[in-house]
């Protein structure tokens, strides 16, 4: 399946870990996996993700998104964290480079068994300014510490068949930004992504299984349409 | 008084809230105030952080480094969070840039009353080859958002001195670096920092009191000299 589910907790959704599991609940027949971020980490702590984490279907894709941006042996300790509460994918940004950074943080992933995953475009509007230049660099770096995958934006298509251009088929792409932030559903993976990753749509639906399905549905669509 | 202690906590240090209080409680007398990063957030919580921070002196200054480095309500959601937890200043990389990202984070700071820093630069060796060419664009991002401060790393002084010298004399700098990773207390402070922040040389000390004393006498000395 192509989705992954953004577990950001909306303001008012009440205790974040019973929000959480009923996302969970509802959603993981329709979810190839979940993700969690910086918000949802300060409000429970890391016991919180973890018990999130066993909620999770065991095959599902568990990646912690707390977007690691600083030097190796912090990035690693990070990593050991959220391993250790059972996450197996980590999010770091390629700007931090290879050398004492990228490279250590690989190492550690791959003795932890977690996949690494390399945030190479953002959708931001500053991002076209700052990070779009570099979008080559950034995808070296990620095929350097032969990342398992990399993050690019389902807003900007063009990004996303850019970086599968450049990737070849070896690398899994994951692009945020369906559903709230403007992408329609499989408009990414018509321009190459393996993964949507889709938040407020389906979190702040009132149903949030139905619209995931829904998704789902709308995903096969466009792809078909797409590769017709 | 030009000292920031940063509190890592060792591997083995035990119990980090028991740690990180004595740390706290010895070189409180030393330090113009404290900083703490994602390793500890991820030990602790929130509700550790803002322990930690009810520890330190009123005065000081209590800086919350996650090296936030996403979209714009990402921030200030952590924003909000750790100036609830007491912390008055946070850290987010410059190369998110201002439209979307920084922007936002910055009204947050503004409308919670707290510090917004700005990393520029980082002391690990794919920096100089990614962020540098960077530098200049950086700072004008930390300028347009008139960002209380920036971080730049105190193990490549002429970096500070170029910071200083684009950003004029109305701005903090913040030099990591000091001690474990190789730059001598002063060293950013005669290149143009005004706070040099010290980590392991200090925490793992057996004697953190003394050693965050001799610290500062050694930045007093190395001012003096360079300033002669």
């Amino acid at each position: 399946m192509t989705l992954i589910v953004a577990l950001d907790p909306p303001p008012g959704a009440g205790d974040p870990l019973e929000w959480g599991a009923r996302i969970i609940g509802e959603t993981g027949a329709a979810a190839s996996g979940f993700k969690i971020g910086l918000p949802l980490l300060l409000k429970v702590g890391l016991p919180g993700l973890e018990r999130l984490a066993s909620l999770m279907p065991p095959e599902s894709l568990k990646i912690a998104d707390l977007k690691l941006a600083d030097i190796g042996p912090v990035m690693s300790s990070a990593a050991e964290a959220v391993a250790s509460a059972g996450y197996d994918a980590v999010i770091a940004h390629g700007f931090l480079g290879v050398e004492g950074a990228l490279d250590e943080l690989a190492d550690t992933c791959r003795s932890l068994g977690i996949k690494l995953v390399v945030l190479v475009s953002m959708s931001h509007p500053a991002a076209s300014r700052i990070m779009d230049p570099l979008l080559d660099t950034l995808l070296e770096e990620a095929i350097r510490v032969d990342a398992w995958g990399v993050v690019a934006p389902a807003t900007r298509p063009e990004i996303v068949a850019r970086t599968r251009r450049r990737l070849g088929p070896g690398y899994i792409i994951l692009s945020p930004g369906v559903g709230a932030q403007g992408a329609e559903p499989g408009a990414a993976l018509c321009a190459g992504a393996d993964y949507e990753i889709v938040g407020r749509r389906i979190t702040r639906s009132p149903n949030p299984r139905e619209e995931a399905f829904l998704v789902l549905e709308k995903q096969r669509e466009a792809v078909s349409r797409c590769r017709a």
